[in-house]
Order: structure tokens, then C-alpha cells, then sequence
């Protein structure tokens, strides 16, 4: 918390924007700074343990890169990236509690590691540090950047609980503008306030916000369907997730949705046939059938299109193309993974 | 959120002090105020069930109380009241969960009228409503304020932890030293930091802070050790809870601490043989222990040596003494209840 970036200048005096791995490497020299008191160990070894697993850091990195677009980046957005980082994490300790979750990026999840207790303190902890880093923003938009964390915040809890209400619902309950408002609320909503976030403490004005969490949403979304389509139809070696998972364990996809919505009464009755199948034998004719039922054309489809209405919004902030050039290598990195 | 108490004076201009009831009918009028979205029903009817069953309101009112100290009581106190009253039954929804209870006055608990997860969901959410009011907060004090409550939290957290570590220890390994911080982190640092916010946004001075943060933290001490000698020296109908319960479970109280403590080796091994019974029949015997070891004396006159140190940062406080009747009020029916 203790380090500012200053602006990086060009020869020529305009700004420079940096790009995902200048940020990343900024971002992790004063995030790795954090310091937790050591007692009670039996919580802040798992709070620790917690942050040590670190994932792709996509979100602080999203709210470092709209701060950069209006200018060099703040103090007050890297106290904001600390705080969309932990509350992240403070999501993924909680739900790996309600999905029983035994592994997250291939380590035992806190609540396997230490025990359920000490994984809802441990999360509880992390999200009173996402107010600890909150607090600490000096700007007059501290207020405006708190509402806006806050409004996320809540929406993701929604989202996963109408997520655990759904995975208790037949399919045939749940429609597809449902999935999405759920998927939406869980995932997307965060990633667009993290990049509102980062513009507001750069002076975005109020079109430019919204394009910017229009331009996060969007991305969200397409990750998402792209997510499902690669666990089903991705190149394993490349995508480094067991292939199919989602179909083994019946898991509600936008992938298992769109097939159940464009079936005929027979593909429907051999879908729920599989599904109370609870072997691997299920997996290739499962596979057919989103084949059958054009899933997969939908979801490549899809992701385009949700991509194409994000780069639009992109396009839309008012400031020189040049600076929205880490945006654009980002979303490319996010979206062309291995299909 | 929307009313705004303003200043009751007498006739003869200066300040009138409210009283308890006062203050809780103020503070309940705009409490109830509040909106939570209705969708989804299964998390926002947890969420209103977890603040239906409402206690005594004890840490929003001393918060009002020492606004109404240092004069007229600001809106600002009402909002720092109800996240301090939201944060605290926060701990009351997740703590049941780690301590398994099944009832909370009287009524199924979150946890078990709902499941688990909704209970988990309904503690985040509830939290994160605890910050939608403190970022209301308009004073030049909302960083300190904030900064007072995070750190009070976090304190509430570490002494959960430490009491699941403790209640899986052996007597002989706690220190009496150890449970009393862990006892204090629990329950009287909230209380300390009630007041001390109130007082922060009436404009006390760093010194008038610090007795109130110390009137309340001995207040809470006291008030814990009378809460366990009356679980087992009570007279039950006053004291309206199951006499001895704590003895039945085996809790870890300042009572049984300090026998420990003062025992004989013989007495000891009495103790011990008696909390190997899981009856109702070890619970004369362990009162009888309980009396040879006098930690029922030593119970009165610890609550009562807390009880003075709270009195005496209550009288240095420099404000008028009849001020103080409102608090003095509220410490006489909080520590005088049934013995």
C-alpha cells in the first residue's frame, strides 16, 4: 500500500500505457506488501494460505488498465485492485464451502485444508479487508467507488445463491434469460466494476463509466460462454481443465441450457435419460447431442457477439485509440484461448 | 436513514439527554426503515428473518448515547448505530453456524431454518450492508470511524477463532490471561468501539475517545463474567435462561476457568471426572466445586472491579455529569440484572 506508481512518460511527454505485465508486476510488488498480524495462526495461516494460490489477477488488472486510460495510474486504484482482489478471493473461500470443493487451482480449498470454521472467519477476514484498502482511497470519489463496490458485491452474492437455487431446480425450470441475469450477477458484474472503478479514479466522466462496465459486463459474459464451450469442446492440454467435467457432473452450463432449450421432445427425454446416468459412458453421446442441437456453432456464435458489443463499448471512451491498446490485447488474451 | 434526530433542549436552552427508551424508539423507527431488494427470495427472507428476532439493541443505543454526550445526536450516529447493529448480527449468523446452534432467542437459527449455505450468504450479505451505511456517513470523521470499526471487527474475529481453538484445548492448557483477551476481542471491544464511534462523530476529543472505548470494554468484561455466574447462580425466572447450561456443556466460562485455576490437585481430578459426564447429575456436584473454589465470590467481586474501572473512565469524560445519567442508567440495568 505503500508504493506509487508514477506516470510513465514517453520521450515525446505523452502518457504511456502499460501494459498487462508491466501492471501485473506494479500490482504484485505492493500487493505481496500486505502484512496480516500472525495471531490467532489458525486463522491468518489460512488467510494466507488463502492469497498464496494466486490466480490470474484479471480483475485488479482490469481496474489498473481503465485507470490507465485516462491517465498515469493513481494510488487509489491500486488501493482499489487490492480490494476487487480480495474480495475475489473472500468469494472463492465461501463458495468453495457451499460447492463442497475439494481442490481450487490444484490445491486442497481452505475448508478441506483447515476446516469449514476456520474458512468462513477466513473469508469474513478478507472482507473486512476489502474495506481496509476501501478506506484508505483519499480521493472525493471514495464515496461513488465504495456505492459502486457495494453494488457489485451484493449482486454477486445474489447471483450465488440463485446459482445454488438452481442447481437444486429441474432444467426444464430454468430459463435461459435466468441462467444469464445468474451467470451475469455472479461473474460479470465484478469484472465491470472493477473497470468502472479504475475510470472514476481517473475522472471518467458518466458515459465513459458506463462504457466501461458495459465494455467489463460484455467481456464477462463471452468469457463465460467461451468457459463452457471450451470444457466441453477445448483442447485439453491447452485449456488445462479435465474435459467434460461439466457433463459428468451435470452441471449447469449455457452449453446444457441452450441444448435443453432448442431440443426436440425425443433430445430432451434422451437428455434427461444421460443425466441420471452418472458415469463417463455419458459423456460422448451428451457431446453428440450439443453437436445435434447446434450448442456449439451457438456458443462460438455467442461469445463473438457478446466480444463484438464489448469492443464497441471500448471504442465509444472518449480518450485517444492508442491508450486502449492493453484493453484490446487483454480481451484477446481473455477471449482466443484455445478454440 | 432518513430522519434526523434534532436536539431536544429544555427551557432553559441547554442540551436534554435522552434516555434509553428514547433512543431505542429512535433508533428502531429508522432501523426498520430499511430496504433490501426482495430477489432472491431465499436469500432476502434469511437476510429479514436474521433482523426479525431482535435483541436488546444494546451496542446501536451506547453508540447513540455517546453521540447524545457530547450534544445533540447527528445523523451520522444513526447510520455508525445501525452498521454497528448489522455487524452484529452478522457474528450471531455465522457464529451459530460454527457453534452448531440450533436456537437463537428462542427461535430456529439461520442456519437451521434455512440450510448452511443461505446462512453463509445471509452473514456476507449482511456485512456488506454494514458498509452501505458507514459510506453514508457525510463527516470529515468517516476514515477514522470506519477505521475504528474495521479494527473492532477484525478483533471480533480473531476472538471467534481463538474460543473454537480454546473450546478444543484441555483446561490445563489455557491461561485465565488467555481467555480473557480472547473473551474481550469476542464481545467488549464491539461494545468499546459502539462508544467510541458515537463519541468520534459528536466531536470528542482523542482523550474523551479513549474512556469511552475503555468505559465500554470493562463494561463488556463485567457484563461477561455476571453473564456466566448467573448461567449457574441465577435465580432462572429473572435471569430467563436454563439454569447450569453451561456447566451441562461443558463451556469454557470464567467460572470454570477460575476454579481451575484455584484448585487442589484433588479438586482437579474431581473436575475433570465431573466433565466426563455427559448427566445432569454432575451439575450439583460442580457448583459445589465451584463454591469450595470460590470463584462465585470471586465472580461478584470481579464484575464489580470492572463495573468501578468503567465508572471511573465514565467520570473523567469531560462533559457534564448530568450528561453521564443516561449511560449510568443503561450500566445499572445492564450489570444489576439477578443477583
Amino acid at each position: 500500500m505503500s508504493r506509487h506508481h508514477s506516470p510513465q512518460n514517453n520521450a515525446t511527454g505523452e502518457q504511456a500505457v502499460l501494459s498487462f505485465n508491466d501492471l501485473l508486476a506494479a500490482f504484485e510488488a505492493q500487493f505481496n506488501d500486505r502484512l496480516f498480524p500472525k495471531n490467532p495462526a489458525t486463522l491468518y495461516e489460512a488467510v494466507e494460505y488463502s492469497l498464496s494460490n494466486s490466480g490470474k489477477r484479471i480483475r485488479p488488472i482490469l481496474c489498473l488498465m481503465a485507470n490507465n486510460l485516462m491517465g498515469p495510474v493513481h494510488l487509489d486504484a491500486f488501493l482499489a485492485a487490492n480490494a476487487v482482489e480480495l474480495y475475489h478471493n473472500f468469494t472463492l473461500v465461501h463458495d468453495d464451502i457451499m460447492d463442497h470443493a475439494p481442490l481450487r487451482r490444484g490445491q486442497p480449498t481452505i475448508y478441506k485444508k483447515f476446516n469449514t470454521n476456520t474458512a468462513i472467519l477466513t473469508g469474513d477476514t478478507l472482507l473486512l479487508y476489502v474495506f481496509e484498502y476501501l478506506n484508505c482511497i483519499q480521493g472525493d470519489y471514495k464515496q461513488a467507488v465504495t456505492a459502486t463496490f457495494l453494488e457489485a458485491a451484493l449482486a454477486v452474492g445474489e447471483g450465488q445463491q440463485t446459482d445454488l437455487d438452481m442447481e437444486a431446480m429441474p432444467l426444464s425450470a430454468i430459463s435461459y434469460t435466468d441462467y444469464l441475469d445468474m451467470i451475469t450477477m455472479k461473474t460479470a458484474v465484478l469484472l465491470a466494476a472493477s473497470l468502472q472503478i479504475g475510470g472514476m479514479i481517473g475522472g471518467a466522466g458518466e458515459e465513459d463509466q458506463e462504457h466501461l462496465y458495459a465494455f467489463g459486463k460484455n467481456i464477462g459474459t463471452a468469457f463465460q460462454i467461451q468457459d463452457d464451450y471450451l470444457d466441453c469442446f477445448g483442447d485439453q492440454v491447452k485449456f488445462g481443465k479435465q474435459i467434460c467435467g461439466d457433463i459428468l457432473l451435470n452441471k449447469k452450463t449455457f452449453l446444457l441450457l441452450k441444448t435443453f432449450e432448442s431440443a426436440t421432445p425425443a433430445q430432451r427425454s434422451h437428455l434427461e435419460e444421460l443425466m441420471a446416468d452418472n458415469t463417463i459412458y455419458k459423456i460422448a453421446p451428451m457431446v453428440q447431442l450439443y453437436k445435434d442441437c447446434k450448442a456449439d456453432q451457438w456458443a462460438i456464435h455467442e461469445c463473438q457477439r457478446y466480444q463484438d458489443i464489448a469492443l464497441r463499448h471500448l471504442k465509444s471512451i472518449s480518450v485517444p485509440e492508442a491508450h486502449k491498446q492493453a484493453l484490446l490485447s487483454l480481451t484477446d488474451m481473455l477471449l482466443n484461448r484455445a478454440h
